[in-house]
């Protein structure tokens, strides 16, 4: 089933805004069988509103319209397309009772008179109650096609696209198909190999991946991997990314750290708790990206212990025992200091994992010796312990953040192979 | 003068990517005073691309496509609009030497067959040399109008729009409207208000800013709020938001604490290096993030020494001397451990100042005295310490990032106002 998007609103064509709710509908519909054949983002102005929905009618029969129906005069979207499909507006008196109420129980004032039009309905068009505001959604039916109107705001067009425009869709686009198609998406996280690198290494499977395409998604966090069917039932998607997703992994190996959204810091959370570990870390460059990151994940307080932040050379010193002697000889930025911060954390938190990163994360501080984006990062488990120096291209914020996703690899790499790794030296 | 946009690409409408270049356009073109009346995507299909830009040149006469000028069979924009305009498609022979010698010399490999096509330009096209990528940017001129081509890689994109499109753009809106006209915003950054609070607070004045309109954009950092003028020379622009920013600061006060994109962190920062104070920091709940924040603004070493992550209580008594009877009594998320941190951080790390966080940032941990959301902070300047209790709606990643904006806005008011504040009890 095809249909298409219409977002209203003159802030998103003037770059201000992203339009996240296009994305957010895309996605949602892409899963059960509606794809998106275009999108049109207009201004605040009913007739650039009413040309765009006559002409994505025209085309698709189908169009989802976000934006323009608050309070307020800049809001033209319903009386726009009501006036399309010849539906007249009319007061929906227990809608506006139910308006009143809310504002009484919930605002504790009178509502104020501009909400009133929200109670205006299209003659005939069904009314989608809106939970979190003021404005309803409305399904309008008519010669033309199915127009469905939400708020812009995206909380409130979340909801009513989830409970009410998902299902819609999924009927109809079962009732065009005969059968319940999908759009099914699968991502494989990997780090520490570069797109061009994944890509020689996937190329000669492509051609046995028939139903599956592939797409290359770069980040500072590595690259993500995209499978997508296009067009099968569920069960048979399902299938056919289950199956796309073992040839890749075996080809991949342990660069692939997860499936999905899932986060390489929960994944190391997961294995330290396996594993019976607690950790500490101990951040110079990346100023307490990694425990960030780590602490992000629910549940990380049953591994995750805590850290220092050692900015300065006195926090090294002071705050994780490192010897002042090391950092005059070998620098803050060093095998050795890495190694001394790891211990360190690991001791005065007494912690059986630690993980420790230095660097000059620019734009000052870079020498010929260790221009910025020199990084050396440290992780211990037990007594073993392995050190890594990275040189990492690009400004402050991307050498920050490969960083802490390289320490968190690190440590991942470490838990994965027990033992084969010089033990850690006496404290 | 008024354009259009056409983005190209069926992973846009999948809502696997997010539209970055039409944000990136609609903002370079809007200060030059080219104003984007309408943006359509379509998907990797001729006849999709070819009505798309002859919608946009019927009604705008001028449209900036970007995508689908790659070597591979998807990349169709070149040959759609082509033929829309009329013009043959003709082998650049400069060009094409010039992409083989290209891959001779970056790629050491001879130039795959299937670039050849990059070198194919449509006959009386400007060619705007792409510097970073193997396809050309396009101006097409003829009856129907102009239309710029440029691809779809967001460094190529951005490297041709500024180069090129930019400059283009504003003498044909200068020629349209006889002088310099241009759309001009600054943003004011505002915290600890609501919205609706802030709205309250300028609506009386909205009626006197007559050249400019405002936008109102929450986050978690607060509320930002956008000046724009819509149309007028530049100094005349600038003169109106200058007058306007004076205005809504007055009436703001404090609870604006900066301009354009300036972090909260920055504004802090610089107050202490005015006062000539160091700062350490103590975080449990929000694990790093204070931390975080402030080592992503270049030269806060100057100022910032460090900190503890004491997630745990053990790290609370062995890293900050948090007194462990006072965590029996009182529990984490409590002013006196809040306050114990605050000076804990300060004494180990030797520092002036300090920040401390303590809270519940769910979804677990939550009590009826203590729900989910109930966040401690601690500011100590000197011997001053003050101490603020929030409740945070939301989840665990809204309270985390609240409660750290909260807490630089907490030292940025102790900072503001010397003396007043109890002092800090004796250590």
């Amino acid at each position: 089933m095809e249909l298409e998007v219409v977002t209203v609103g003159t802030e998103l064509l003037l770059g201000f805004t992203v339009d996240s709710n296009a994305v957010e509908i895309a996605r949602a519909l892409a899963a059960v069988g509606g794809r998106v054949t275009r999108r049109v983002t207009v201004a605040d102005d009913r007739r650039s509103v009413s040309d765009a929905v006559e002409g994505a009618l025209r085309r698709s029969r189908f169009v989802v319209v976000t934006g323009g129906l608050g309070p307020t005069s800049d809001d033209l979207t319903k009386p726009a397309v009501a006036q399309l499909f010849g539906m007249p507006l009319e007061l929906d008196e227990a809608y506006l009772q139910e308006l009143e109420e809310r504002f009484r129980r919930y605002r504790q004032r009178a509502m104020p008179p501009s909400n009133r039009s929200q109670a205006e309905v299209p003659r005939g068009a069904t009314v989608l109650p809106n939970g979190r505001g003021t404005a309803p959604g409305l399904v309008l039916e008519g010669l033309l096609g199915t127009a469905v109107l939400l708020p812009g705001v995206p909380g409130e067009m979340r909801q009513l696209l989830h409970e009410h425009v998902v299902p819609l869709v999924r009927d109809r686009a079962a009732a065009v198909s005969g059968r319940r198609a999908t759009i099914r998406s699968r991502t494989l996280r990997t780090t520490g190999i570069t797109e061009s690198g994944l890509a020689d290494l996937l190329r000669p499977l492509e051609a046995s991946l028939v139903e599956v395409t592939l797409a290359y998604l770069p980040g500072w966090e590595g690259v993500d991997l995209r499978l997508t069917v296009w067009e099968a039932e569920e069960q048979e998607a399902e299938r056919a990314l289950e199956q796309a997703e073992d040839v890749l992994r075996a080809a991949i190996g342990r660069r692939c750290y997860g499936v999905g959204e899932e986060d390489l810091a929960a994944v190391v959370l997961r294995a330290l708790r396996g594993a019976g570990r607690s950790l500490a870390v101990a951040e110079s460059c990346t100023g307490g990206l990694v425990g960030g990151r780590l602490t992000a994940i629910p549940g990380s307080s049953e591994v995750f212990v805590g850290g220092v932040i050692a900015y300065s050379n006195a926090a090294k010193i002071g705050n994780l025992g490192v010897p002042g002697g090391l950092l005059a000889a070998e620098g803050a930025v060093s095998e050795a200091v890495a190694r001394a911060m790891a211990e360190g954390a690991a001791s005065r938190f007494g912690s059986d994992a630690a993980l420790a990163v230095t660097g000059v994360a620019g734009p000052a501080g870079g020498t010929p010796d260790k221009p910025v984006g020199t990084v050396w990062l440290a992780a211990a488990v037990g007594s073993r312990l392995q050190a890594l120096q990275l040189r990492i291209p690009g400004a402050r914020a991307e050498v920050r953040h490969r960083s802490c996703q390289a320490a968190l690899d690190l440590l991942r790499e470490l838990l994965d192979s027990p033992g084969g790794t010089p033990p850690m030296p006496a404290r």
